[in-house]
């Protein structure tokens, strides 16, 4: 058996994809409308108060195309708590108006293919990633993904030294896209159907592309990576929900 | 032709998953959302009288992510009782406030990879692995999984040896979260579209991460493993269904 | 170009799963409940009569977990009166309170593998096999499967000789569940989207799990089976059905 | 690069599968029932019409199983009058009472694997298959398939002369059963998401099978072959389609 | 690593796919249609403003089949911009008339695999394929695609240099087909599920299955494309909307 990658683990984290019912929503009246933001908005509030006290941080994000109108990101401490979160979302006024597009379930992770020097609980830099505020870039990309297990393509079959190489190379990518391109990796083995999600920011969204491509030609994903839906989208500040729900 | 691994069989599976139709849920009256409660408690009470006397096991769980909202697992010695309960539940009025998200037919299922010394009918271990009543651990995992047929990863053309061999390290994996998971493994070849269920059972959630992807740099997972869907929630306690169906 | 094997075709069969949609069944008044089962029994009187005179069979089932509540399974000497029982059904005021959930269309099929020394028109034994009364025996499962065409393992690039060796070592694990599964195949080339249709009758509901995957360490599954969905359930006795839909 | 097949191209063609929504349509009154048939057998004599002209073709089929109830099978000059058609019934009121079940876009194809000596502008047998009134056979079946492309297996990988060989030998399959399955290949590359539709007709349904169950021996379809869904039924002529529509 | 293609990007660019109920169309009054009509050609005076400004582009097509009734193709030169169109569109009445069937987000792309003597940001043939105005052609076809990674069969462990000379080769079967067939290739990497979107135009349908199948017997298509859904349809120009909403 070869030696597993180590992994750190921190907030556990739910994507939300949503797709809006217009047409109920604008059966509504203008003040039930109101009101109904009203809570959802109570509701980012609590977010917002948990995320002030670094107990948690969550996003709100309007996808391009078909798949989802919004996607709603949500790290916290405890999976007790995001399921608690999601729920009371699930009991909203507002949810009546959305319908379930796809969600994913995962945990913040840090891997040890890359050498650490570090004692990672006490490093803040490492306590940081762990524990991520979502940065207010302008633009989202999320997608899962597995490494494969196919005949002569199997991630899981090769060394701990020969995935550590590989992933070396293919860190240095990322590392061109410092400043440009963050990236937060979810770990969702045992959790959801795939093995990681990805969910990348930039301030121009052109970077995603230039990003997973330019990877794409690197052995890791070349050889050994699969890839789940890609959903791309921009931030939606809160001061901005209610134009995009004014109807 | 291989031979093939001998199984002892106990007590028959469902896993039933279903998506909570919160707007209809809200729309009913306090007093008969109370009084379809009560229904559906009494269903429950039913059920642990069945569990005290040891004629089967159950348990009631939140789900994270949009898959589902709560599983319902159920354990009979028939599958006849099963069938009974499962078409008892949907004919009940909290049904008609769910939807079907999925479901599993299995049989706990122990195989006799792992060298057996006693005679399985007269073994008290045994007979409480299949036939068992179920941890109230706090965090429940469920996946179905294969065993691959592919190419020159075919599992079913390996001799008996061979997959001994492999299943022994496999299981030593296991071993080391004695106390940490607790697993249920039940058989569904022929029974339902994947070979296997996987419950899993932890006092903390990030220990089934742990486990599977551990076990996935195991040749029997790595090369041999396919698996289907992964549902992660909490045990909902009786006394907090209530709580959990408040609106 | 290998040659084919010769098959013997006997009846026309819909295997037709259905969900039963309780809580519209439940705003029913009694009286009009008992109206429409009394029409739905009024169907099967007819469909027995036609089995009274050997002129078709049919079988009720109700099927574990939530893919389907009800399988019906039906046999007819032509695809015509096959297709006129089904849109009888389908015009039935019953299947408004049913959901289509999966069907499958074949004929009963004996294949030329095993050496036949007797004209196949003139065997009683054979025309009983190909024109089955389906057995009252308690459990069924249903699953349709392929032969595997895929690199290496292509079932119809190997030669009859090797095809014949190989299904004789397969029928033989089916012989050693003899008087324990009652097994029809149905082939469905040309008529649904996998090559057979396997219907298993059993007094014990564990002999599938334990036939099957048996099956599966034999050549023939392991390198050449692909398989479908399996459904498996309870036979529904005529008695009964009123007490199955009683709400 | 492989010398592509040169092919002769003919009418275009949509096969248009639907369920009927029976509970609706039962819920109308006989005399509305009345009037929406009399609508639709109204379209019915304009493709009839149409046919008379040879400026296309049509027919009607009832399907087996629950894939589907009707397919109606349309052949026009012109992707354009197709389209017009489509959306001529879509705006029907019959169509109000079906519901979209399975589509195929494609056009009538011949392919020049087989030695060409005439001119096929000229030849009036090759016009007539080019442009075929659709015969009025008992039994129909549909399948659309593509030729695999996946390792060792590519049939766009293999020369022209190699690909000419193994479809004279197919070829020489399907005139067997000259008399007794009529066959109509349309393409649909660049259309549709199979490569090619197969549209099959029958005195005896049991041909279908036989045929292609055959077929699937030949190199060409055991190794190249990769087909989708196969849906089966008979021809409805027109003064059957009330009795059908009976309720 | 492989050197990966350098890529220039131009305009953002939505595929929107939609069926019309046209159940619920007709049972609007007809004064309410015509509002309701007038609203949405007044959403295409705006689109048609800004591509007069070249600001962007857009098209609205019939498509043929069952997979949609509509397809409308919108260009902009930022994400935000096609999200803003999008949400827009979605809350339009016409919208509530209309289900949503699929989409694709993407970025027009060029593709280095071409030698390059000059500016791209000078040149005007380049900046306006970067940036295109959509023919008015009467045909469309559009469908996604990703180069394959699978075994031996994997385009991007290929070198830069096998890359090149097999694009050299598939570009020539393009160029056959110039002023028959016009092509914008828009790039997902990162954006949504396949690698690109190719959207063809033409005066004569059947250049599309010409030119997609004579491209398969090339390497490229042969062994390195994967292809999704393919959609066909006619240019429905500004002036026959009325007509084709007429009921």
């Amino acid at each position: 058996m070869s030696e597993p990658a180590k992994t750190l683990d921190g907030w556990y984290c739910l994507h939300d994809f949503r797709t809006i019912n217009w047409a109920a929503w604008k059966k509504l009246g203008a003040e039930e409308r109101e009101s109904i933001m009203g809570e959802f908005l109570h509701l980012l509030d609590k977010w917002s108060a948990a995320q002030e006290k670094l107990e948690g941080s969550h996003g709100l994000y309007t996808i391009a195309g078909q798949k989802a109108d919004l996607m709603i990101m949500l790290l916290r401490p405890t999976m007790d708590e995001l399921i608690e979160l999601e729920t009371e979302l699930n009991k909203s006024r507002f949810a009546e108006y959305t319908i379930p597009a796809y969600s994913y379930v995962s945990v913040v992770e840090l891997s040890n293919y890359l050498p650490a020097d570090k004692d990672p609980n006490e490093d803040p830099e490492i306590q940081a990633r762990l524990k991520p505020i979502l940065p207010k870039w302008q633009y989202v990309c999320f997608y899962p993904m597995d490494k494969r297990r196919e005949g002569e393509d199997n991630w899981y079959m090769l060394s701990m030294e020969e995935r550590r190489n590989l992933m070396r190379s293919h860190g240095m990518i990322g590392r061109e896209y410092a400043g440009k391109v963050r990236q937060i990796i979810t770990g969702s083995v045992g959790f959801d159907d795939w093995e990681w999600g990805v969910t990348l920011f930039a301030h121009d969204v052109l970077q995603f592309k230039k990003l997973v491509y330019q990877m794409r030609f690197d052995e890791v994903s070349a050889r050994y990576g699969e890839f789940g839906s890609f959903f791309v989208g921009t931030t939606l500040p809160e001061d901005k929900i209610k134009a995009f729900l004014q109807v």
